[in-house]
């Protein structure tokens, strides 16, 4: 928000990104019945993915901070219950209920950066029915999303792993929020960092950056334009090269190159856009080492993806960092999950869906995860929370009675771990294209639940 | 923003929709060059689509109200300038520029809710070098995203013509502003309204909602969870059943009906969530045909999109309004365009980038669209501005000197334009699956400009 402009941005279409009513609408209708009712009982709902994306054999789960963030802040300020009323969305002892509304439940969740397949319980929530229910259109929402991103990213890790890689998607990223947590979520996964200057300052990420065609064209000459940029960088001089024809911007690069070293201007690296990047980057390479400047690194971008980055680095492309944009920024092949936020107990009682397609594991589940002596993944084991077992559970307690429990983690800290995460990863799973199914194992207990609750709902 | 934590929110993850820092750090790269240097001329930059995705034959612009307001707004704030120093992202002259920043150029563009093609000029941007610059990242990012959105929900209006269309996507789209503009698009190409609150409310939408299986699950037996929620609702009524059986949901809602009756509670209608919905539709229909309650109505949601709606409607599933999520909120088949915001003058010469596949059309343009006698288009020439022509041009001035030139279109008006866009389309556009290519012409006065930007710069 900008200064000087509150009173607007209640009612504007700026994101309210704490505002209970980032919600659908069947939320109110069905608290109005629990309300009216006192269905307060406790309510355990589960976030997962029923199916991974067919192109996907892991995900790396993310959004878990944004998450507590939003459960920690939402409140309905006057003006909207205001106007859910005058809209006839809430009524009666709603109105009150809204008034007063707190989320105050526990949380329980795999920590972002973890590695974590379908059907794994990725967040829990243990809240009074009502509570329970109305934060679910953003749960969802802000789990889904970097869970995508920081899934798509991890892809581009394992394709270029000893590269530079860097968030250049914000332009065609589905919105202001959704170019701030993507370029999150990228970091997490491992990028080295973001061109989105907000996500920098927001996020404190790394930030990189280079030049535009444009400012070539603005220019009388290409080779004007380079000096001009290299002159006021100073340092950290990075010049795009293929606005009019790349080998020949290369080697004006190279003629320009001792003119700017008798003012002390190293020319750090230089930018392909466009056009075939594995034979252009060879030949570039040939210029500029030729001409006396093999510490100029080649950058490269326009139309990448993990597809392509596995592509280029097998060809031995001497290309040493990558921008990428939008393909990772809307995770073109990915761009959703099949994910779900679903009610696992009420009242002290197991609950299951069992709708075509769309059946659910009932209870409070755990993640039991078995590790190879090598350190990789061996296999894992849906259980009740309550199951004693050998491997240690991945879900923790982080938020109790709505307050958070740990103090924030740092982005770094989440990074280690998503590193550590994905070098745990079976060889079989690491493949951008061969599908492998993980074993995930689905205990007794928790089937032997699933059935006491369809004798119960015949 | 929420009451009381403004202090806050300025370095939050929370979407500070008009910082100009929501822009790539190039951008200030080049500022810092283009500042130092006095290059302040006038700059013409101009919005369009390179090619459309693999299955569409047309777009449908939107997002221009949002890039006015940003335009309209854009301003650093004393921290916001104090932090990119400190990072040494600003320095020198372009530090009292950027605490001085306001956009005052001109704007030109076509009318969100017009159809469009590829090649063509949607907005045009007319601001001395820097400010025309600086605003690029966010102008893509808006008017990318809406478009997209527009387009796809144009699709599904095809495919359904007379039903009730309603945007469920919130959930899984990408943030929270994506799930606002989403449902404005929607709305725009000719849904009826979506379930997203929020987004009901800062644009006035009509507001759409039933119940999730979560409630039934909470009750005891289905039959009590429909008895519940119809008595807490009174009006608008709309029962879920397919939590454990749809058929046997039916039935359910068929013996129940004359209960409700005698309370004066009418069934709207149910909706089913799962399995074969052409199936299930016409066995519900039956039932409730059979029952007594021909008034009731059927409403169908889950993983729907143009394509099963062309199909369900083909195949006379008895469906009389749909709940469309995450494929329109992602577009999941075209999440992105191929799109860019590219300089075609400065300083009173026409340019043009070269390379390899991203080569651009000079100068400041306009799209004339012929008319067919029976009101279809019958084809577009993109000319210079200054080309006098029978038909009319497309482009029209919006924002003067950084100030809206017209107050505010409402959201119908914008609606009924598309509307009648949408109805010009010629019969061979309307495909949902099979490609057609629209004529589209670049105007000899273009080509010759193109052709002596080439031969200036050889």
């Amino acid at each position: 928000m900008r200064e000087g402009t509150e009173a607007k941005e209640e009612v504007s279409w700026r994101s309210a990104t704490d505002s209970p009513l980032l919600t659908d609408l069947y939320q109110f209708t069905m608290l109005h019945a629990y309300v009216e009712r006192e269905m307060h009982g406790e309510a355990v709902f589960e976030f997962f993915v029923r199916r991974l994306p067919p192109r996907r054999n892991f995900l790396l789960a993310a959004g878990l901070e944004q998450l507590l963030d939003f459960l920690e802040n939402a409140r309905f300020s006057e003006s909207e219950v205001a106007w859910l009323e005058a809209k006839g969305h809430a009524k009666g002892p709603l109105i009150q209920y809204l008034r007063g509304f707190k989320f105050a439940g526990d949380v329980y969740a795999v920590p972002e950066g973890t590695v974590v397949f379908a059907d794994e319980p990725i967040v829990r929530v243990v809240a009074p029915l009502p509570q329970a229910q109305l934060v679910e259109s953003r749960l969802v929402n802000l789990l889904n999303f970097q869970t995508i991103i920081a899934t798509k990213a991890a892809r581009s890790v394992l394709a270029a792993p000893e590269r530079l890689l860097v968030d250049f998607g914000m332009r065609r990223a589905h919105g202001a929020e959704a170019a701030l947590l993507a370029a999150r979520a990228a970091f997490v996964a491992g990028f080295q960092g973001t061109a989105t200057v907000l996500a920098g300052r927001v996020f404190d990420l790394p930030l990189y950056g280079t030049m535009a065609h444009s400012f070539v064209q603005a220019h009388g000459t290409e080779e004007e334009a380079f000096e001009a940029f290299a002159r006021s960088q100073a340092d950290n001089v990075v010049l795009l090269i293929d606005t009019y024809d790349t080998v020949r911007g290369a080697k004006k690069v190279v003629d320009l190159i001792p003119r700017l070293s008798e003012s002390g201007i190293v020319v750090r690296a230089v930018r392909l856009d466009s056009g075939d990047l594995i034979a252009l980057s060879k030949a570039v390479r040939s210029i500029l080492d030729a001409g006396g400047a093999p510490e100029v690194r080649i950058f490269a971008s326009g139309g990448l993806n993990e597809y392509e980055l596995e592509r280029i680095v097998m060809a031995g492309a001497p290309i040493d960092g990558f921008g990428i944009g939008t393909d990772l920024d809307v995770s073109t092949d990915a761009p959703s999950l099949d994910c779900a936020y679903k009610l696992q107990e009420y009242d002290g009682r197991a609950r299951r869906k069992r709708s075509t397609g769309k059946a659910t594991w009932p209870g409070r589940k755990q993640i039991f995860r078995r590790f190879r002596t090598d350190g990789t993944f061996g296999g894992d084991t849906i259980g009740l929370e309550t199951e004693s077992h050998a491997d240690t559970g991945l879900m923790l307690p982080v938020m109790r009675q709505g307050r958070r429990l740990h103090s924030r983690e740092s982005l770094c800290t989440i990074r280690e771990r998503a590193q550590l995460s994905l070098a745990s990863l079976p060889a079989s799973l690491r493949s951008l294209s061969v599908r492998d199914e993980y074993p995930v194992v689905i205990s007794a207990n928790v089937r032997a639940l699933a059935a006491e609750v369809d004798a119960r709902m015949p």
